[in-house]
């Protein structure tokens, strides 16, 4: 027994937890009203739904017979009418790709944003010491659960089409060869727009992920799974859509599907939802069991709501076009004020600019462009915050995350102005 | 590596994680529509405020500025004007007893249901092999979150004072004696109208389990915290109120009390709180950034805004008028119905009455008992299942959890009246 357990009585896991670094940008922005934050995943303000939220609530609870069912406790799987219209709505998303028994609501459950089924996949399938693998870079926040829970990164490269087969394939080579393939459980792909660098992962490179997981499965002993995170789908500016992967056919077994209310509707209502192969789906229902026994019946039914009326399809409509506004003008910013020699792409959905400087313009928290931003009241997510340690490489740290999310046109203005201003001086 | 991992992959977790007993109770009652279920912990559904609630929400969602921030993400630890108000209504609550910053505000965080805070506290405390100390009976859903964590449960006994303080004591000394107490974390008290007995843990009793763990820490290596379970505590018939752990002045350092507005407002909303000493606070802080970084803020500014208004107090005093009815029509009917032996409580506060049958009656869920119970559409939660394995004893079989809570007065009325004639049967 060492001596912080003495005086703390913590658990592995409680010794283990870190701040998040997300906590810190939070109060580093609480304790500055002057600072322009192009850090938060924040939704935009203006857009959201109030109007709606009012209509919809006021319809639910108008009659006391209704209202009851809404105000009391639901079951651990969630509102039956919203698994069953997120259910098709996922298939008709995929339509015509996809076997029509995947999307049975049978195998959806409801969650407190798709954040807590990241959550409880991790704790049903992870050991301390098992590997999850992660694109390179990805959601800092699914970094802080691997963390905790004492797990293991390997960084799978990404480009413009999504994961990196071929990168993939070396680092489960090189796994099976080390004997470490058995610690191996999942593969977390955040597929849509990701977060943070904005590109989609094609359909046939997530196929070609599944494929490779599938064949490295008898020397892991157990199944690989693909976890893909599909929050940022909805929030492409363009119709166009790419299959999720549970439209791979006979594949969609090994896949954990995890999707959100929260970004396309209303970040404050806190519903997400994923759908699982068994006997995964079980573990992770009796797992909410404990955590909470369902989430709350109100927000559930609030979103069946806007589903079943049209007007979560018509704020979407609206959302879109604001978005790609703002990912437009934050765009147009860049161009006008970084330096030639810092690369980003033009968004084509989501909340995200993900912009790199060269390799040795350092971006990272400790980093002279981080604190010279920060003296001109500019905040951004630092790259280096966005990858796994990962023994095979050091991280990248001359990369910035900047979100045109929450902040206003005009603050998205401003603060891409500053940013030019620290980087160009910096590059000089 | 064993066969059931080689074959699922899960955890050691997700494979000790059983289905709570609760669903399969919950199941029945959805398969059995003529079923009178006295088990389910569902609050009277025609007392749920339904105007109220939609009164609270068209307020909160007038305003687009005012409604923007409703539909917006949160912080991790809640709400603060939430906090705020909770924080002072415990302090008012136990006044004149215990000291001010107690009851400070940045020791309180907001969860999803009290369940939640139950769930990240043994995450932070706990580790496999681990042994928490619960009262015998105890609620059982914490029960299956102990399971989960692969913790050993130890019961205290309980009289209508609540804990069994010399039993306490010579539990802990046997865990002394045997080098156990190392593995010994925390003490789980459910200390108003306890699930599923009904009873209360009078002050004196709290401040007596303080100081027992207090004495036994140097031999433990680390604090021994009271988790103080105060989910019922507004639910008390009477108006006088015992003060919680909290009021316990510097003992105050070593509890976690956990509150609800589920029971005493709305169960569809599903707000919780904790208050915890440090280093425990910034832990399940961080686990809880990880779970879901926020509970919904729009249920939390719904609680916040019932506080705020009266409404909540207003609910609470109509609450309790309706509770204590369907209590005494409970009573009223087991006078009525059962056999002298079956023994019981008047309720004063809470959704339960507990009975005991003479020992040779077995109530358990392959009892005969349960079975004609059944047979006659009526349920009720066996005994059992509120008993943490223990070595010391074996499991009592003769008891049942009954709830007013959910069922109707006329279904209360019915459901008595066969469980007496099934009692009455099996006693000749």
């Amino acid at each position: 027994m060492n001596r912080s357990r003495q005086q703390h009585a913590l658990s592995e896991l409680g010794r283990r937890t870190t701040a998040p670094p997300i906590s810190w940008l939070m109060r580093l922005t609480l304790e500055r009203p002057r600072l322009i934050s192009l850090a938060a995943g924040f939704t935009d303000r203006a857009s959201l739904p109030v109007a709606e939220t009012r209509e919809l609530l006021e319809e639910l609870l108008r009659s006391p017979r209704r209202g009851q069912s809404v105000l009391q406790y639901g079951t651990t799987l969630g509102d039956a009418r919203l698994r069953e219209r997120t259910a098709r709505r996922l298939c008709e998303l995929d339509a015509p790709a996809g076997r029509p028994e995947t999307y049975d609501a049978s195998r959806l459950l409801i969650t407190s944003g798709s954040q807590q089924l990241l959550y409880m996949v991790t704790e049903a399938l992870c050991d301390p010491g098992d590997i999850v693998l992660v694109e390179d870079p990805t959601y800092f926040v699914y970094l802080g659960i691997m963390q905790s829970h004492g797990l293991q990164g390997r960084g799978i490269r990404i480009d413009d089409r999504g994961l990196d087969l071929p990168h993939l394939e070396r680092t489960l080579e090189s796994l099976r060869r080390t004997g470490a393939l058995p610690r191996v459980k999942l593969l977390y792909v955040v597929s849509y727009f990701q977060n943070p660098t904005g590109l989609c992962t094609s359909f046939e490179r997530k196929v070609g992920a599944l494929e490779l997981l599938r064949h490295y499965e008898r020397a892991a002993g157990h199944p690989l799974y693909l976890m893909e995170d599909a929050a940022y789908r909805e929030l492409g500016f363009a119709g166009a859509d790419i299959p999720s992967a549970l439209a791979a056919g006979r594949l969609a077994g090994r896949v954990i599907h995890t999707g959100t209310y929260s970004k396309p509707f209303a970040t404050g209502a806190r519903v997400g939802f994923g759908v699982l192969p068994q006997p995964l789906f079980t573990a992770v229902e009796r797992i909410k069991g404990n955590h909470d026994f369902g989430t709350s019946n109100l927000v559930q039914q609030l979103l069946a709501s806007a589903l079943a009326t049209g007007r979560y399809q018509r704020h979407l409509s609206a959302l879109r076009l604001r978005y790609a506004r703002k990912a437009g003008l934050m765009a147009a910013a860049a161009r006008s004020h970084f330096p030639p020699t810092v690369r980003w792409r033009e968004p084509t959905g989501g909340l995200y600019i993900w912009a790199g400087a060269p390799p040795s313009l350092k971006t990272g928290v400790r980093s002279a462009c981080f604190r010279k931003a920060l003296q001109r009241e500019v905040l951004y997510v630092p790259g280096e915050l966005c990858y796994t340690p990962d023994p095979s490489r050091s991280k990248p740290n001359h990369e910035m995350r900047l979100s045109f999310g929450g902040a206003s046109l005009g603050a998205i203005r401003e603060g891409m102005r500053r940013l030019g201003r620290v980087l160009t001086n910096l590059s000089q």
